[in-house]
Protein backbone atom coordinates (compact mmCIF):
# COMPACT_ATOMS: atom_id res chain seq x y z
CA UNK A 1 0.00 0.00 0.00
CA UNK A 2 1.31 3.54 -0.63
CA UNK A 3 0.07 6.90 0.79
CA UNK A 4 0.88 10.50 0.34
CA UNK A 5 1.05 12.70 3.05
CA UNK A 6 1.28 16.77 2.75
CA UNK A 7 3.16 18.43 5.72
CA UNK A 8 0.52 20.30 8.16
CA UNK A 9 3.62 22.74 8.75
CA UNK A 10 7.01 23.88 9.31
CA UNK A 11 9.62 22.82 11.94
CA UNK A 12 12.12 26.38 12.59
CA UNK A 13 14.91 25.64 14.88
CA UNK A 14 18.61 26.47 15.59
CA UNK A 15 19.77 23.60 13.54
CA UNK A 16 21.04 24.26 9.90
CA UNK A 17 23.73 21.48 9.63
CA UNK A 18 23.34 17.70 10.52
CA UNK A 19 25.81 17.08 13.07
CA UNK A 20 25.21 20.63 14.96
CA UNK A 21 21.85 18.16 15.33
CA UNK A 22 20.82 17.04 19.01
CA UNK A 23 20.77 13.37 18.07
CA UNK A 24 17.53 13.43 20.70
CA UNK A 25 14.98 15.57 22.08
CA UNK A 26 15.89 14.19 25.13
CA UNK A 27 19.64 15.99 24.83
CA UNK A 28 18.35 18.58 23.69
CA UNK A 29 17.40 22.14 25.50
CA UNK A 30 17.28 23.89 22.56
CA UNK A 31 14.39 26.06 21.80
CA UNK A 32 12.39 25.98 18.30
CA UNK A 33 9.04 26.99 16.64
CA UNK A 34 6.42 25.19 14.97
CA UNK A 35 4.27 26.24 12.46
CA UNK A 36 1.01 25.10 11.91
CA UNK A 37 -0.44 26.21 8.50
CA UNK A 38 -3.47 28.66 8.99
CA UNK A 39 -5.76 26.25 7.66
CA UNK A 40 -4.88 23.54 10.95
CA UNK A 41 -4.97 25.77 13.47
CA UNK A 42 -8.27 24.63 14.66
CA UNK A 43 -6.84 21.36 15.75
CA UNK A 44 -4.80 22.93 18.31
CA UNK A 45 -7.18 23.86 20.42
CA UNK A 46 -6.65 22.41 24.09
CA UNK A 47 -3.27 21.57 23.10
CA UNK A 48 -2.34 24.70 25.58
CA UNK A 49 -3.15 22.22 28.78
CA UNK A 50 -0.04 19.75 27.68
CA UNK A 51 3.31 19.73 28.88
CA UNK A 52 4.38 17.60 26.47
CA UNK A 53 3.81 16.61 22.66
CA UNK A 54 5.42 14.03 20.45
CA UNK A 55 6.34 15.38 16.69
CA UNK A 56 5.93 13.25 13.94
CA UNK A 57 7.97 14.84 10.49
CA UNK A 58 9.69 13.90 7.48
CA UNK A 59 13.43 13.23 7.66
CA UNK A 60 13.64 15.99 4.67
CA UNK A 61 17.44 15.75 4.25
CA UNK A 62 18.07 12.01 4.42
CA UNK A 63 17.97 10.59 0.98
CA UNK A 64 17.58 6.16 0.57
CA UNK A 65 18.29 4.04 3.06
CA UNK A 66 19.88 1.13 4.33
CA UNK A 67 19.05 -1.99 6.02
CA UNK A 68 22.02 -2.08 7.79
CA UNK A 69 23.43 0.96 9.55
CA UNK A 70 25.88 2.85 11.87
CA UNK A 71 24.21 4.69 14.10
CA UNK A 72 25.10 8.23 15.77
CA UNK A 73 26.14 6.27 18.80
CA UNK A 74 27.64 3.38 17.85
CA UNK A 75 30.37 1.87 15.88
CA UNK A 76 28.98 -1.29 14.96
CA UNK A 77 26.06 -1.95 12.49
CA UNK A 78 23.05 -2.66 13.33
CA UNK A 79 19.27 -3.31 11.60
CA UNK A 80 17.90 -0.19 10.61
CA UNK A 81 14.35 -1.08 12.75
CA UNK A 82 16.67 -1.00 15.99
CA UNK A 83 18.20 1.68 15.54
CA UNK A 84 16.53 5.62 15.43
CA UNK A 85 18.72 6.05 12.35
CA UNK A 86 17.14 8.69 9.76
CA UNK A 87 17.97 6.78 6.62
CA UNK A 88 14.76 4.74 6.72
CA UNK A 89 12.39 2.85 4.09
CA UNK A 90 10.08 5.70 5.11
CA UNK A 91 12.08 8.61 6.53
CA UNK A 92 9.56 9.87 9.28
CA UNK A 93 11.09 11.26 12.77
CA UNK A 94 9.41 11.29 16.34
CA UNK A 95 10.41 13.72 18.76
CA UNK A 96 8.75 14.06 22.10
CA UNK A 97 9.18 17.84 23.15
CA UNK A 98 8.16 20.37 25.90
CA UNK A 99 5.12 22.69 24.85
CA UNK A 100 6.45 26.05 26.06
CA UNK A 101 3.51 28.02 25.19
CA UNK A 102 0.91 28.33 21.96
CA UNK A 103 0.23 31.59 19.87
CA UNK A 104 -2.29 30.91 17.11
CA UNK A 105 -0.95 28.59 14.96
CA UNK A 106 2.60 28.54 16.72
CA UNK A 107 4.12 26.61 19.44
CA UNK A 108 6.98 27.47 21.07
CA UNK A 109 8.75 24.22 21.80
CA UNK A 110 12.06 23.05 24.11
CA UNK A 111 13.95 20.17 23.21
CA UNK A 112 13.90 20.60 19.30
CA UNK A 113 16.46 18.20 17.46
CA UNK A 114 15.46 18.22 14.22
CA UNK A 115 16.79 20.67 11.02
CA UNK A 116 15.48 24.20 10.38
CA UNK A 117 12.58 24.11 7.86
CA UNK A 118 11.57 20.04 8.98
CA UNK A 119 8.24 19.08 7.21
CA UNK A 120 5.67 18.44 9.80
CA UNK A 121 3.33 15.07 9.68
CA UNK A 122 1.51 15.33 12.84
CA UNK A 123 1.12 16.44 16.63
CA UNK A 124 -0.31 13.66 19.04
CA UNK A 125 -0.01 14.85 23.09
CA UNK A 126 2.57 12.74 24.83
CA UNK A 127 -0.06 10.64 27.57
CA UNK A 128 2.66 8.40 30.47
CA UNK A 129 -0.42 6.16 30.58
CA UNK A 130 -0.18 5.39 26.84
CA UNK A 131 3.56 5.85 26.13
CA UNK A 132 5.89 4.73 29.43
CA UNK A 133 6.88 1.73 30.14
CA UNK A 134 8.70 -0.30 32.57
CA UNK A 135 10.88 -3.13 32.57
CA UNK A 136 12.96 -2.34 29.41
CA UNK A 137 15.56 -3.88 27.71
CA UNK A 138 16.97 -1.51 25.04
CA UNK A 139 19.65 -4.24 23.40
CA UNK A 140 22.72 -2.07 22.28
CA UNK A 141 21.67 1.45 23.26
CA UNK A 142 22.29 -0.30 27.07
CA UNK A 143 25.49 1.55 27.35
CA UNK A 144 24.97 3.65 24.87
CA UNK A 145 21.93 6.01 25.45
CA UNK A 146 22.92 7.27 28.93
CA UNK A 147 23.62 11.16 28.60
CA UNK B 1 5.49 19.37 0.91
CA UNK B 2 4.58 16.08 -0.33
CA UNK B 3 5.98 12.67 0.25
CA UNK B 4 4.58 9.11 -0.94
CA UNK B 5 5.13 6.43 1.22
CA UNK B 6 5.02 2.59 0.90
CA UNK B 7 3.83 0.25 3.47
CA UNK B 8 6.68 -2.01 4.56
CA UNK B 9 4.75 -4.67 6.04
CA UNK B 10 1.66 -5.39 7.39
CA UNK B 11 0.19 -6.16 11.37
CA UNK B 12 -2.02 -8.81 11.69
CA UNK B 13 -4.29 -8.86 14.90
CA UNK B 14 -7.25 -10.32 16.69
CA UNK B 15 -9.44 -7.04 15.55
CA UNK B 16 -11.80 -6.52 12.35
CA UNK B 17 -13.96 -3.86 14.05
CA UNK B 18 -13.00 -0.73 14.83
CA UNK B 19 -15.25 -0.95 18.19
CA UNK B 20 -13.58 -3.84 18.87
CA UNK B 21 -10.04 -2.86 18.87
CA UNK B 22 -8.29 -1.31 22.22
CA UNK B 23 -8.65 2.55 22.04
CA UNK B 24 -4.30 2.19 23.20
CA UNK B 25 -1.52 -0.58 22.99
CA UNK B 26 -0.79 0.05 26.81
CA UNK B 27 -4.59 -0.97 27.47
CA UNK B 28 -4.15 -4.26 25.55
CA UNK B 29 -2.54 -7.89 25.58
CA UNK B 30 -3.26 -9.20 22.68
CA UNK B 31 -0.91 -10.93 20.92
CA UNK B 32 -0.20 -9.32 17.79
CA UNK B 33 2.48 -10.40 14.53
CA UNK B 34 4.04 -8.44 12.88
CA UNK B 35 4.60 -9.42 8.76
CA UNK B 36 7.55 -7.14 7.33
CA UNK B 37 7.71 -7.90 3.84
CA UNK B 38 10.77 -10.04 2.65
CA UNK B 39 12.91 -7.33 1.01
CA UNK B 40 13.42 -5.45 4.69
CA UNK B 41 13.90 -8.69 6.86
CA UNK B 42 17.34 -7.71 7.38
CA UNK B 43 17.05 -4.31 8.91
CA UNK B 44 15.31 -6.13 11.93
CA UNK B 45 18.90 -7.39 13.43
CA UNK B 46 19.63 -6.87 16.75
CA UNK B 47 15.89 -6.13 17.35
CA UNK B 48 15.56 -9.41 19.10
CA UNK B 49 17.48 -7.47 22.28
CA UNK B 50 14.91 -5.28 22.67
CA UNK B 51 12.22 -5.33 24.53
CA UNK B 52 9.58 -3.20 23.33
CA UNK B 53 9.39 -1.01 19.99
CA UNK B 54 7.23 1.74 18.73
CA UNK B 55 5.26 0.59 15.56
CA UNK B 56 4.17 3.47 12.97
CA UNK B 57 1.20 2.81 10.68
CA UNK B 58 -1.25 4.06 8.75
CA UNK B 59 -4.83 4.39 10.09
CA UNK B 60 -6.31 2.62 6.71
CA UNK B 61 -9.82 2.61 7.77
CA UNK B 62 -10.26 5.96 8.84
CA UNK B 63 -11.41 8.76 6.31
CA UNK B 64 -10.83 12.02 5.63
CA UNK B 65 -10.68 14.23 9.26
CA UNK B 66 -12.08 16.84 11.46
CA UNK B 67 -10.00 19.23 13.08
CA UNK B 68 -12.64 19.15 16.08
CA UNK B 69 -13.43 15.63 17.70
CA UNK B 70 -14.87 13.37 20.35
CA UNK B 71 -12.53 11.22 20.95
CA UNK B 72 -13.55 7.78 22.00
CA UNK B 73 -12.62 8.99 25.92
CA UNK B 74 -14.67 11.62 26.22
CA UNK B 75 -17.59 13.44 25.53
CA UNK B 76 -16.06 17.10 24.93
CA UNK B 77 -14.47 18.02 21.74
CA UNK B 78 -10.63 18.61 21.48
CA UNK B 79 -8.99 19.54 18.58
CA UNK B 80 -7.27 16.72 17.11
CA UNK B 81 -3.86 17.32 18.12
CA UNK B 82 -4.83 17.66 21.54
CA UNK B 83 -6.30 13.36 21.29
CA UNK B 84 -5.12 10.23 19.73
CA UNK B 85 -8.25 10.13 17.69
CA UNK B 86 -7.56 8.37 14.44
CA UNK B 87 -9.17 10.38 11.87
CA UNK B 88 -6.15 12.99 11.60
CA UNK B 89 -4.70 15.62 8.13
CA UNK B 90 -2.41 13.24 8.26
CA UNK B 91 -3.44 9.34 9.56
CA UNK B 92 -0.61 7.87 11.00
CA UNK B 93 -0.54 6.20 13.92
CA UNK B 94 2.36 5.35 16.72
CA UNK B 95 2.08 2.63 19.33
CA UNK B 96 4.63 1.32 21.64
CA UNK B 97 4.56 -2.80 22.17
CA UNK B 98 6.22 -5.41 23.98
CA UNK B 99 8.34 -7.34 21.10
CA UNK B 100 7.67 -11.45 22.40
CA UNK B 101 9.62 -12.96 19.22
CA UNK B 102 11.67 -13.21 16.33
CA UNK B 103 11.45 -15.30 13.65
CA UNK B 104 12.68 -14.47 10.43
CA UNK B 105 10.46 -11.26 8.95
CA UNK B 106 7.62 -11.89 11.62
CA UNK B 107 7.45 -10.07 14.99
CA UNK B 108 5.36 -11.81 17.88
CA UNK B 109 4.45 -8.40 19.71
CA UNK B 110 1.63 -8.25 22.70
CA UNK B 111 -0.31 -4.99 22.84
CA UNK B 112 -1.51 -5.07 19.54
CA UNK B 113 -4.30 -2.12 19.47
CA UNK B 114 -5.14 -2.19 15.55
CA UNK B 115 -7.41 -3.59 12.87
CA UNK B 116 -6.07 -6.56 11.45
CA UNK B 117 -4.64 -5.98 8.05
CA UNK B 118 -2.93 -2.10 9.02
CA UNK B 119 -0.38 -1.30 6.98
CA UNK B 120 2.98 -0.74 8.70
CA UNK B 121 5.26 2.17 7.82
CA UNK B 122 7.98 1.96 10.96
CA UNK B 123 9.73 0.13 13.34
CA UNK B 124 11.70 2.32 16.10
CA UNK B 125 13.56 0.91 19.47
CA UNK B 126 11.41 2.42 22.27
CA UNK B 127 14.74 3.57 24.36
CA UNK B 128 13.11 5.32 27.92
CA UNK B 129 16.51 7.36 27.86
CA UNK B 130 14.83 9.16 24.44
CA UNK B 131 11.24 8.29 25.47
CA UNK B 132 10.49 8.85 28.87
CA UNK B 133 9.35 12.40 30.19
CA UNK B 134 8.51 13.02 34.04
CA UNK B 135 6.43 16.61 35.39
CA UNK B 136 3.93 15.67 32.69
CA UNK B 137 0.63 17.48 32.34
CA UNK B 138 -2.13 15.82 30.25
CA UNK B 139 -5.01 18.34 30.07
CA UNK B 140 -8.42 16.48 29.08
CA UNK B 141 -6.35 13.57 29.84
CA UNK B 142 -5.93 14.03 33.51
CA UNK B 143 -9.38 11.88 34.45
CA UNK B 144 -9.53 10.10 31.20
CA UNK B 145 -6.48 8.30 30.42
CA UNK B 146 -6.50 5.90 33.64
CA UNK B 147 -7.37 2.22 32.93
Amino acid sequence: MEITLHSIGIIHSPFNEKDQTPIQSSRSQAIGLVELYLEFADGLNGIEDLSHIHLLYIFHESSGYALQVKPFLDDQEHGIFATRYPCRPNPIGLSTVRLVSRRDNFLTIEGVDVLDGTPLLDIKPYVPDFDHRTDVRVGWYETRSKK
